[in-house]
């Protein structure tokens, strides 16, 4: 069968015009019946329903459907009727069938009962088929679909930053080495030194961890762009939330203040979550049954009401005053942590949270300086149940304080030169923030590991497929 | 000057009204005039076009003025009046003016006169405000954006293939590898060998040359899925053609014979110059006149005109009997060198070819062998002025024949293992193409350099920004 012939099954279920003739192709998730009558439940990954395809066992050999079983790929003819079940429209009463692909049972680890997350991972070949991960992974693509069309609308420009980096001044944390040398003898120095100028790039080089001081010469240029691509973090954290290799975006824009950079995040984040109950209901609704009960209410909830925004120091005193008891101490010049952010966002505010105004210790090198001395204008946003979903700032564009902050902290001039001199020609007031892809998608998708809203996880001692 | 208040130049050149009060914040172009009155051109990277700012000198002081010179950045309040010169609708009457960040001109590189590209290469940190620059990359933009507009309309999901791999067998080219070994000491097992289960992965990994095989493992489950990451060759090539670090676009789709993976092809690549000619006109314009004076008609001409498809055997044909002097030789089972591409699209058939059915020697192992046992279905789309601009196949869905080709060609067996399990459960007739990101867009653009379409380009010897 030609694929020109077939039509998805989601457009036959929504909207499949009874007694047509029609073709599927797709992978049968189910097979029951009798000898009168088999009904299959064929899936091709258009949609998280299956399309019922009933063969009539008059017409039909048992040999003809001894290859159609759970996991094997079917292409079937046949004409579209009413559904006399209940939970779906139509159903496709079968003419004809051919064996695609077979699946043998005895060996296909996709059988009918249900799998842990845990086995499925060791799986992520076969895992796209199943429910959950079909569901996720059509959420994944939405939620990047809805990203560029959310800035392509707004008139930014998509940046693409570079993955190898000859930088060490991003500072966001550990960085993997990329590298052409021979490992096993490499090239030294006359002091006995790795001889990097024999590699590939001629000195050291990096995957990185951030493209926002690229962005930023982007946004110095063509006022508002975005970044969207992988970073890279060397750091041996096996936990739900942590991935060595995830997918970032990072818009930045000339002329925004942080009061913009805020209007920016709390739209762009209540837009995505709007086209995600718009566009996903039906896998949405699935993960809602499945895997957190509280799912879209949650979705709605962060929709409906406007964001708290308050200083760090502000809620500090809000912390210090709470009646809770603190795995972690809070006192001005801590770094939050998650029980402190979950804290203000679902016990106290009972919304989502922007905090702005940190201690400068505790941020990065680049976010503009208040005039107090202690902080600087960054913003977190904080979410139920995942706590920091988006860090940004407004940027320090004065030159003289962008320098004095680079040696206080000792970050080597020749890695910056080129992010310096954009505060020396034609400087703008200007912000941006990050927002960690898998993150959003943990919170709508209402997954609870990170390694399950991503196709192929790389984490420690894990780089399969 | 709050962001709210002002108007984009886009915005106030295509539909500002005269008359009314507007704010303007962007780079200084030109500053030209003399004591009565001084005409700034203002650009904010939002189009190619810049505003004209009108200070009548009656109302400004020369100090007001003695900041605003080229690359410096400013904002400005006004009124949009009816230009009187040609070449622009509108500009600003100003009122007020504010110097938010100079550009010293004894220092700025980007002064008025013309710079080659070479020179802009080494400052890519500035270069965006070029013409040029701004030109390519909103272009580069729109082309990314119809790029997912496309799949998402036709219902494709994007997947995000793994930058960093465990698996050697794409065998498309040299590759990078990721460590955090020390490189000075590495732990070395007893036999003295690099001990790899001491790496972060727990053994050898690599940057990916092709998200192809992890994209044929979604379309075997969701039908129609696409790439668009990052992928690396280590290839010490120092051409205008070559990058260390570039975009890839790898659509792969169950149930697509060969011809219909061609009509995708050909429809996609209309879609997306029909898209620039639609969406960025001004900037094509422009590239046109400085770069490239055939670049509009070329594109045109791609729209108009079929592709011809035939197979590499009988494109030998043609070519061993043209008159031509080949610096590469021509035989069946040579590989086509861009010189024998460019005849058949430019001289032969003047239009964009598809060659189907190459020798399986010179082809992937994951290539559908046809039944003649020495031909591949493979399809490779020839641009005119650039070559090869896409290379595709249907994909061997066969186990046997596929491990037979594995086996034929040394793959480990343990590096493809998911791979092969696609073709042992619902296996289907698949196929897929790779499109170049930064090929198309020297298609685009026009430009003849592959490190003028990218923001910072890596390759031998630099990995700078």
């Amino acid at each position: 069968m030609r694929n020109s012939e077939r039509t998805k099954v989601k457009l036959l279920l929504d909207s499949g015009v009874v007694g047509t003739d029609v073709a599927a192709m797709g992978w049968v998730r189910t097979k029951r019946g009798n000898k009168n009558v088999v009904f299959v439940a064929l899936n091709d990954g258009s949609t998280i329903h299956n399309i019922q395809v009933v063969f009539d066992m008059t017409r039909f050999t048992e040999d003809q459907l001894k290859g159609v079983t759970t996991g094997a790929c079917i292409a079937v003819r046949g004409k579209l009727v009413e559904s006399p079940g209940s939970g779906q429209r139509v159903e496709i009463q079968a003419d004809s069938v051919e064996l695609l692909g077979e699946a043998d049972p005895s060996t296909y680890p996709l059988q009918k009962k249900g799998h842990s997350l845990e086995f499925l991972r060791e799986i992520a070949h076969l895992r796209p088929r199943t429910n959950t991960f079909g569901a996720v992974l059509r959420i994944r693509h939405a939620m990047a679909y809805a990203i560029h069309k959310y800035f392509n609308d707004k008139g930014f420009f998509y940046i693409h930053s570079p993955i190898i980096t000859g930088s060490d001044a991003e500072g966001a944390g550990a960085m993997f080495r990329v590298t052409t040398l021979d490992m096993n003898n490499p090239p030294r120095t006359e002091d006995g030194k790795i001889d990097w100028s024999e590699d590939f790039f001629g000195k050291e080089a990096k995957l990185t961890v951030s493209g926002q001081l690229e962005a930023e010469l982007g946004a110095l240029a063509l006022s508002e762009v975005y970044t969207f691509g992988p970073t890279f973090r060397a750091e041996n954290s096996n936990t739900p939330r942590h991935l060595a290799e995830f997918w970032m975006i990072e818009p930045e824009m000339a002329f925004y203040d942080i009061q913009d950079n805020m209007d920016l995040a709390e739209d762009f984040l209540k837009y995505l979550i709007r086209y995600a109950l718009d566009n996903c209901k039906d896998d949405l609704e699935f993960l809602n049954k499945m895997w957190d009960k509280e799912l879209i209410e949650r979705l709605k909830f962060v929709l409906e009401n406007p964001f708290e925004r308050l200083t760090y120091t502000k809620a500090i005193e809000i912390l210090e005053s709470a009646n809770q008891k603190w795995e972690f101490p809070v006192f001005w010049g801590a770094d939050l942590q998650s029980e402190h952010e979950r804290y203000l966002v679902e016990k106290h505010f009972k919304k989502p949270v922007i905090l702005t105004d940190y201690p400068k210790e505790i941020k990065a090198f680049y976010m503009k300086q208040n005039d107090d001395g202690k902080t600087v204008r960054a913003m977190d946003v904080l979410f139920p149940k995942i706590g920091e979903i988006i860090g940004g700032s407004q940027r320090e564009e004065e030159y003289q304080k962008l320098i004095k902050r680079i040696h206080e902290l000792n970050i080597p001039e020749k890695d910056v030169w080129w992010y310096l001199e954009t505060r020396k020609f034609g400087s703008a007031p200007h912000s941006g923030f990050g927002l960690g892809f898998e993150r959003l998608l943990l919170f709508v998708t209402g997954m609870s590991n990170i390694r399950d809203v991503i196709p192929f996880p790389r984490t420690p001692n894990n780089c399969e497929f």
